[in-house]
C-alpha cells in the first residue's frame, strides 16, 4: 500500500476544489470572502478577478473534457465497471496489518484541530483524529466529524469528482460507512464554509475533500448503519444530563469510550490545571515537592481503614496520607514543603463521594507566630486555584456545564473570606438551619448533612461556595492536631468547605513530644505501638519547629467545583470497593 | 515572656558592635573593608580615617569606663553575684512547653539565610535555623554556626558585653551548649566579617550577637560535650566518602538527621528539578498529564513480582507500572500523555540498584510515521533533563561531589548522540570488552556486567555517559513490544543508559488485536486471563492510533547521573524487602 501510494501526485494546487462540484452544501462551499481576501497580495484585485476568469474557464474546458473521456470509458466497459474503475483506490482503505500506514506527502503540514486557523485556508493538511459521527449526502458526498483531543471537532467533507483521483464514489461511500469512533490520518485542504458547521466546534473551517488516502484503524470494514448505532449509543451516555449511577457505572464499565466523550477530556484538563495551580503557586512561595511512600510499615493512624498485604516475611499497609511524612520533612529541615500524591482508603462506603484511592494534595509549614500563617497559605493556594481555572479553563468549564448544569461558583471578594468557628457555624445552623439542626451542639462533629445546610445558609448569607470552620472541638480531631492553648475544648484545626463538602483538613500539629505522647494516651492509642512510637521519637530526637499543613482531596476540589454528580467523575480510574477494572 | 521581651530595647543602631569587643576572633571581626568602603559616600577617605580614629577613641574610654563600673558592681555584690545578675535572662532560652514563642520584635525582618545579602549588613533580622555546631570561645564568647535549608550556614557570634541586654555571660554560656540540631529562632545584626568563616557557606557574612531571644527548640536543656559528640557521630555519616552499605543503613534508620544532611537536602533538590525538566519539557511538546491507579483488579504484566491484598471480597495488586494505562490513555483519545508516580515490584532483591517503590516517569504518545519518534522524544527529555540540572543545579551538583566523588558525567554533542543497536552493542563487548564477554549472542537479553562494561567501551569511544540501545531482540522484550517487521528477531523497543546502567525501557505497542492477542499466546500468557483481556479488548473497542511511549527510573536516574553508591539515597524513603520504616 505504502509503495502505491507514494505514486498518487500529490501537489493540492493542481487538484480541482472537490468543494465546488457541490455548492448546495454550506459545509462544502468554495472558498470564502476572507481567504480571497487573505489572497490578494500583491496584485491588484482586477488584475486577480481576470485572472481568476481565466483559470475558472480553464478549469471548466478540462473539466467537461475529462467528463467526456470518462463517459467514452464507462461505454467502452460496459456494466462491470464499477468496482475496478476505482482510480482513488490507492487513496483510502483500512489498515488491517497495522504494519505500516498508507505513506502521506512529506511536504504537508501534520497538524493539531485546535491549530488550524486562517494562515490554512486553502492549504493542505493532514489531520490525525478520531470519527465522530460519518453520514452519506447522495452518492456523492459523505460528511465526517472528525474530534481530537477532547473538544476539537472538525467537518470533513468528501465529494467524488468520477474521475479518478483525489476522490471517488467508492471513496465517499467507505467514508461515510467508517465506524464512529474509528481513528482516522486524512490529507485534506481547509476551506471556510459559507456558514457555519453548527455541530462542530471549530465553526469557521472544514476539511474539503481527501487529497490524499485517509487511513481508518478500525478494525473492521465499515459497516455504516449498525456501527453508528451502536457508537451513539455508547456515546450518549456522557450526554444524559443528571446521570443516575447506572449510567455511570455502564459508563465506566466502557472506559475507552468514557475518556473519549469532550466532557471527560474537559474535565481531565481541569484537574491537571489544579494541579499545576496548586504546584506552581507554593514553589513560589517558597516550597519544595517531596515523595512520601505509599508503602509503610505500620497502620499509623489508628488502624482503621487501612489496606494491609503480606510483604516479604512482615505485613505492610497502604498509607492513608502523608501526615507523618510531610511532618518528617519539617523535623529533616525543610520549612515548606507540599506533595502530590495517590492515598488509600479500605473503607467499604459506596457513595458519590468516596474511593478507596484519590490523590492528595498536601503541603506543611513552619509556623512562625500563628497557626493561621498556615490558614491563610492554604486558602490563598485554594482561590489561586479556583480563580485560576475559571480564567484559564473558561471554554471547559462552559463544556461540563453542558452536561453537568451547575450554579456559578461564587467566590468570596478579596478581603471578604468566610472564616467562622465551628461554634459559629453550629449556631448559624441552629439559628438559621432546618428544623432538625436546631440542637447540634459545639462539641460535636458536624454530620455530611448538617456540613451541606451549613454551605447553603453561608451562600445565601456571604454569596461564597468556599469557606473556611475553624477551631474543630478537641474530640473531632486526630492526636496530633493541637489544642487551643486559649481554650482546651477546642483545637487549632479546620476544614475547608466547596459548596457545602469538605475538600481540606488542616490545623496546627503537636511539636513537643510529651504533650504529643499525652494526647495520643488520652485518644486510647498505645504511644509504643510500631510507627506511632518513630513518630514520637522524632519530635524527641532533635528541634522541630511549631508547624501546621493541610491535605486537599483533588478529585474532590474537582468534582465539587464542577458540581458533578459523583467524585468517581473526576478521576482517571476510579477506584471503589466494587471496582478495580480496568 | 512575651511582656518581658516586649519591653526589651530593640533598635540595633543604638547598640554597640559586640564584635568589637574581640578583635582576635576573624569570624567575630566588626565591619570589614568592604563594609567600610560601601559607607565612604559623600566623605573622603582622609576624613574618614580621622572620623574612624576619633570613634576607637571614644569607644575605648566608653569601654574603659564601662569595666570599672563593672569591676565596682561585681565587688558590691560579692560571690553570689552571677545568675542572679542575668540582665539578658528574658533574652534566651529553652521553649519546654511550646505553647507560644518568645515574642520578636515587630519590625525586624525575618529572613532566609540564603537570602541575606550586602543589603542587610548593619541590620537587624530574625533567623529561624538548626545549630550545625555551637563552641565557646572564652567566657565572653560563643560561635554558634546556624544552617537553614540544607547548605545554607551562617557563623553567629555572641559576645558578653557584661551590661545585660542584649548579651550576658550566661547568654554566652548557653548558646555556646546548645544541642546540636536544635532549631532555634535569633534576632541579630548582619556583619561582614574580616576574613570569610571558612565553615560556613555564607563565607561573606556572620550574624553578630544575638540582639533579641535566642529560642531553643530542642528539648533539653542544653549540655554541650555529650549532645555535640553524638550529633556530629550521625552527622559525620553522609560526609565519610565511599559508604559501606553498614553505614548507609545506620544513616536510614535516623531518617531525620540523615534528611538534615547537606548532601541529602543537594540530592532532594536535584531530583525535584529533574521532575520539573521532565513535566515543562514534555508539556511544551504537547503532553498531558494523567494519574494511572496503584491498586488494580489482576497482576496484568504476567504476575510475577506483583504485591498482592485483600481488598474487601476481592484480591487487588499494587501496579509494576503505568503501561497499559498509558495505552488507554492513547486508545482514550489523548495524543501524548505523561503520568510521574509511584510503582511497585515484589522483588526480593537486596541491591544498591533495587526499590521495592519507586518513581516512575512515563510517557506515551501517538506514531505517526516511525517508531523512532519515540526514541528521540525520550532521547531529547532526558538530554534537556541533564543539560537543565548542570546548569539549574551546578551547586547542588558540586556538593554531592565533595561527600561523592564522581566523573563529570558526559553528555553527546548535539548531533552525535549514541544510539546503536543491540546487536552492535553486542558487537562491541565482543570485539573490545573484557575476556568473558568475547562470545555474547545477538538474541539473548544483556546482564548488568555485560551493561557496565559496555557502558565503558562506550565512554571511552564516544566520549559520552549517556546512549540508546535500540532493536533489542524479540525474546528480551514483553507481550506489548512490536517486533521489527523488517526482522521479526528482532523488536522496534530500546533502553537508555547512563553511565552503563539501564534508566529507561520503551518502544513501540502493538495496536493490532490479533498481532497483540498472537504474541501474548506466543509468551505462554492466557489471553483470556483477567487484566489482559480487558487489554486487549480496547484495541478492539475502537481505533487506537500507532503508539509508543517508555518509562524512566526517577531513583536511577538522579542515583546514575550523581554516582551515588545506591539509589537508596536518590530516594525520601526508601522501601526494600527489608524496610518499611519510618
Amino acid at each position: 500500500m505504502a509503495d502505491n501510494a507514494a505514486t498518487t501526485p500529490a501537489a493540492p494546487a493542481e487538484q480541482q476544489p472537490p468543494a465546488a462540484a457541490a455548492p448546495a452544501a454550506p459545509a462544502a462551499a468554495p472558498a470564502s470572502p476572507a481567504a480571497a481576501e487573505g489572497a490578494e497580495g500583491a496584485e491588484g484585485p482586477s488584475k486577480k478577478a481576470q485572472k481568476k476568469a481565466e483559470a475558472k474557464a480553464k478549469k471548466e474546458a478540462e473539466k467537461a473534457r475529462r467528463a467526456a473521456e470518462r463517459e467514452a470509458a464507462a461505454k467502452a466497459a460496459g456494466k462491470n465497471t464499477g468496482p475496478t474503475e476505482d482510480l482513488a483506490k490507492d487513496n483510502y482503505g483500512v489498515v488491517k496489518e497495522r504494519k505500516g500506514q498508507f505513506e502521506l506527502s512529506a511536504d504537508v503540514e501534520d497538524v493539531n484541530l485546535k491549530n488550524i486557523g486562517e494562515e490554512h485556508v486553502g492549504k493542505a493538511v493532514i489531520v490525525r483524529a478520531w470519527v465522530q459521527n460519518a453520514r452519506i449526502q447522495g452518492a456523492k458526498m459523505a460528511f465526517v466529524e472528525l474530534r481530537e483531543e477532547g473538544a476539537w471537532t472538525i467537518q470533513g467533507v468528501f465529494v467524488a469528482n468520477n474521475e479518478g483521483t483525489p476522490v471517488s464514489k467508492p471513496m465517499v461511500k467507505f467514508a461515510a460507512g467508517i465506524n464512529p469512533e474509528s481513528f482516522v490520518v486524512v490529507e485534506g485542504t481547509v476551506e471556510k464554509p459559507l456558514e457555519p458547521v453548527k455541530s462542530c466546534k471549530m465553526l469557521g473551517m472544514t476539511l474539503a475533500a481527501a487529497n490524499r488516502p485517509i487511513t481508518n484503524f478500525s478494525d473492521e470494514e465499515p459497516a455504516p448503519e449498525k456501527a453508528a448505532e451502536e457508537a451513539v449509543e455508547k456515546l450518549s451516555i456522557t450526554a444524559e444530563s443528571s446521570i443516575p449511577a447506572a449510567t455511570m457505572l455502564t459508563h465506566l464499565d466502557n472506559i475507552i469510550m468514557h475518556k473519549r466523550a469532550p466532557v471527560q477530556q474537559a474535565i481531565a484538563d481541569i484537574r491537571m490545571e489544579v494541579k499545576d495551580l496548586f504546584r506552581s503557586y507554593l514553589k513560589s512561595h517558597g516550597f519544595k515537592e517531596f515523595e512520601p511512600p505509599c508503602l509503610i510499615g505500620a497502620a499509623s493512624e489508628g488502624g482503621a481503614n487501612v489496606f494491609r498485604m503480606p510483604y516479604f516475611d512482615k505485613e505492610a499497609f497502604l498509607a492513608q496520607s502523608p501526615q507523618f511524612y510531610k511532618q518528617y520533612e519539617i523535623a529533616g529541615g525543610r520549612k515548606r514543603v507540599f506533595s502530590i500524591g495517590p492515598v488509600f482508603r479500605a473503607e467499604n462506603s459506596n457513595t458519590p463521594r468516596h474511593m478507596t484511592e484519590f490523590t492528595g494534595l498536601d503541603l506543611e509549614m513552619e509556623i512562625k507566630k500563628d497557626y493561621k500563617e498556615v490558614l491563610l497559605m492554604l486558602e490563598g493556594v485554594l482561590l489561586h486555584i479556583f480563580r485560576g481555572i475559571k480564567e484559564r479553563c473558561a471554554a471547559e468549564i462552559d463544556l461540563v456545564r453542558s452536561v453537568y448544569p451547575a450554579e456559578e461558583f461564587l467566590l468570596p471578594e478579596p478581603g471578604k473570606e468566610v472564616r467562622l468557628t465551628f461554634a459559629e457555624g453550629q449556631k448559624l445552623l441552629r439559628e438559621e438551619g432546618p428544623e432538625e439542626f436546631r440542637n447540634v451542639s459545639d462539641d460535636e462533629d458536624m454530620s455530611t448533612p448538617q456540613e451541606k445546610a451549613l454551605g447553603a445558609i453561608v451562600r445565601k448569607k456571604f454569596h461564597t461556595d468556599f469557606y473556611v470552620l475553624d477551631k474543630f472541638p478537641e474530640g473531632a480531631r486526630p492526636f496530633y492536631a493541637k489544642v487551643d492553648d486559649a481554650n482546651p475544648k477546642v483545637t487549632n484545626a479546620f476544614d475547608f468547605f466547596l459548596r457545602g463538602q469538605e475538600i481540606l483538613s488542616g490545623g496546627q500539629r503537636i511539636n513537643d513530644p510529651e504533650e504529643l505522647e499525652a494526647r495520643i494516651v488520652q485518644k486510647g492509642v498505645d504511644p509504643k505501638s510500631a510507627g506511632i512510637k518513630e513518630y514520637v521519637d522524632v519530635f524527641r530526637q532533635a528541634g522541630v519547629p511549631a508547624h501546621g499543613g493541610g491535605g486537599i482531596g483533588l478529585d474532590r476540589v474537582v468534582a465539587w467545583f464542577l458540581n458533578l454528580p459523583s467524585v468517581h467523575l473526576a478521576a482517571y480510574y476510579p477506584r471503589t470497593p466494587k471496582r478495580l477494572l480496568p
